[in-house]
């Protein structure tokens, strides 16, 4: 049993899955880290222990946050303004916000300048403590999750069939996005507060384990939601190209569904933790041979990759009617397109999930036992992390662990 | 009427769609055309004049084809060698063929040297003048079709799946492929005379104008497999990117299936063609302000275009959830795997159909009159008509006419 959340399933050792890493993370910080994983019900004396909720987010207020205010620049402590609740509004203290490959592209204007300061952080558990006076998803004390987005119009054919992600009118992703209601750019989860309207809070089950929860905001719906896309079915062959954040979930959710799993990876290293992950075979890019032989396997292949790469190997592995889908957003180079017409095989993009499947995921998880694979640090060690992860240094997550800074506080 | 094959639905000028390019094309050759297209049921009279059938194919036997003895090199007439008929094949002389792009792209060695001598042709229209002993799918007097297959294993996933164009074992593709039953490699329709066995033949429906069928047996099928494997509904948006023989027969396919159609053409002469052959609307593609205005409409796009293409733009125009097939086997440059992520965009190849999908859209297009537009030439003009078809001024499908010589012979 975990001593720090009461979690039976795990020790507490469990949670930090990496100790020899997480010392190194240490070393490198010169500070021990503060990791204290909470179950999702609080009791209610906890719930007492707070600020009375009715004095919260009744105006604007100012929020901690760790945030970049150069492109690339290193992550410090910011102080950021929230909004005061409107009536569908939700309050959250937040508790951990992991860190996505996605955060650090943004960051360092991968994909163009991003907006400063850039407060990133996409993937995030919390504590309700205030709500307007029309919400009715949740109540004070209750778990939220939150996601890649925060809003969207609600009246578009996409929001109205649950793809929230694709609004016509502009969805309103969690940092980054133009904000409609206060102004400014949004900012994101790796702040000690957030003010979301309640639709796209993710109701936490009551018994979930918190510290692992946040990766399945983003890294779990992200390749959640083409496995049910694709409707891969039991004995089915997946691929999982890539093995990170995304990659690592592709792999628990693919063999939750009894696909027999396949994991490519570029690094030695993981070959062994791809089969304790429940992959049938890990395969090196650099092994030619395991990929002739893998030719015309695969019913689906995931690519999480964030980074350009040379896709015709993978398409020779599908087969007929397949699809490859690519969910890192690196580019698939040269690929012959004839070899796409022979076989009807397509290459597909998809990006998180609507809110409902969202959700599913999280309820999906839960039931499952299915945890991402976490390594728990403090704010003051996010540059550190992004170095590790792009560095293919994580396994499988960072966890930046506000939790417990409160617990002290 | 036409009063050279009886079609009540069409004069004979009709067949012949563009007699000014057709006259510029005479006047290229420096001779007249001769064309005589045929009913697709011959007369018991008609059938009686040929040779008994009895002595045909008995053993090897010498034909006329018409190809080229190097790469890119002229087309001249050859004798080439046919086989014997076993017990499944069928004897069929040759009445049409038509020219398809593939066809110039192996010639000229656009994908690889070819084997030689090339004699392509894979859009064939033929009448059954010998069956081998076992055969029950034809008679003597039949009308049979080839498209862009003559074999295949017969046993493999795929093949019992009605995909035999994806045989595992490798299909044998109707010129160019290696021959597995004669060796060497093997010769198309650009010839009076073909053994192939009888699952590969298609039966032309009795009363089907010949003269405008063979088209349908690759372009036809290349465009029909997506519009039926995507499920094109009536009112749904259908582009066709390229107005070339696969083009028009997209559009004219698409229409027939209730769809509004909308076709991108980089010739600004074939605009009011596309409305004539049924599109609500045609567009340049140098029209960046129509291709703005039409963002997020399409529920299917297919390309026809045989050339690498920036295909961003087209991509923009998908709905979410859409896709874009590549039939045309042009390379769809830079696209940006975000731009497919958000919307979960498919980009897919599509390769002609099975042969029972095959059948199917040669009795779809019998039963709608749904007809190729067709230009009839000599076999000695397939140079110049190469010619124009890279040229862009095919009008839509150049049929090579061996029936008129069979009918003076």
């Amino acid at each position: 049993m975990c001593e720090q959340c009461g979690d039976r399933g795990k020790s507490h050792e469990e949670h930090v899955i990496h100790e020899p890493e997480r010392r190194k993370m240490l070393k490198m910080a010169g500070a021990s880290v503060l990791a204290a994983p909470l179950l999702g019900v609080l009791s209610p004396a906890h719930a007492k222990a707070q600020p009375a909720a009715s004095a919260l987010g009744k105006s604007p207020f100012a929020a901690r946050a760790y945030g970049a205010r150069s492109v690339g620049g290193h992550f410090e402590p910011l102080q950021i303004q929230r909004r005061a609740l409107g009536p569908r509004d939700v309050l959250l203290d937040v508790l951990y916000a992991s860190i996505c490959h996605s955060d650090i592209h943004t960051a360092r204007g991968d994909w163009g300048a991003p907006s400063l300061p850039c407060v990133p952080g996409h993937e995030i558990v919390g504590r309700v403590i205030a709500v307007g006076g029309a919400v009715t998803k949740f109540r004070i004390g209750d778990i939220g999750g939150v996601g890649c987005m925060v809003d969207s119009c609600g009246e578009c054919e996409n929001c109205l069939s649950d793809r929230e992600q694709v609004c016509l009118n502009g969805t309103t992703f969690t940092y980054g996005s133009p904000d409609k209601v206060s102004g400014g750019h949004t900012l994101g989860g790796y702040s000690d507060k957030m003010v979301v309207t309640e639709k796209f809070v993710i109701r936490i089950p009551p018994g979930m384990d918190l510290v692992t929860t946040a990766p399945i905001l983003c890294a779990g719906i992200t390749t959640f939601s083409p496995i049910r896309h694709w409707r891969v079915l039991p004995r089915q062959q997946v691929a999982v190209v890539g093995l990170g954040g995304l990659g690592h979930m592709a792999v628990k959710l693919a063999v939750a569904q009894r696909a027999g799993v396949t994991v490519f990876t570029t690094t030695p290293g993981k070959i062994a933790d791809a089969r304790r992950l429940g992959a049938k075979e890990a395969v090196l890019w650099s092994d030619a041979a395991a990929m002739k032989r893998l030719a015309n396997t695969f019913d689906l292949m995931i690519s999480t990759v964030p980074y350009a790469f040379e896709a015709q190997p993978f398409m020779d592995m599908l087969k007929p009617d397949s699809t490859f889908v690519n969910v890192g957003l690196g580019e698939a180079r040269g690929i012959n397109p004839a070899s796409m017409a022979f076989g009807r095989k397509r290459l597909a993009g998809s990006m998180i999930g609507g809110i409902a499947e969202t959700q599913e995921v999280v309820d999906y998880c839960f039931a499952r036992n299915i945890r991402p694979e976490i390594e728990l640090i403090r704010p003051d060690q996010i540059d550190a992390a992004y170095a590790r992860v792009v560095g293919k240094d994580a396994r499988y997550r960072f966890v930046i662990d506000f939790a417990s800074t409160k617990a002290q506080a």
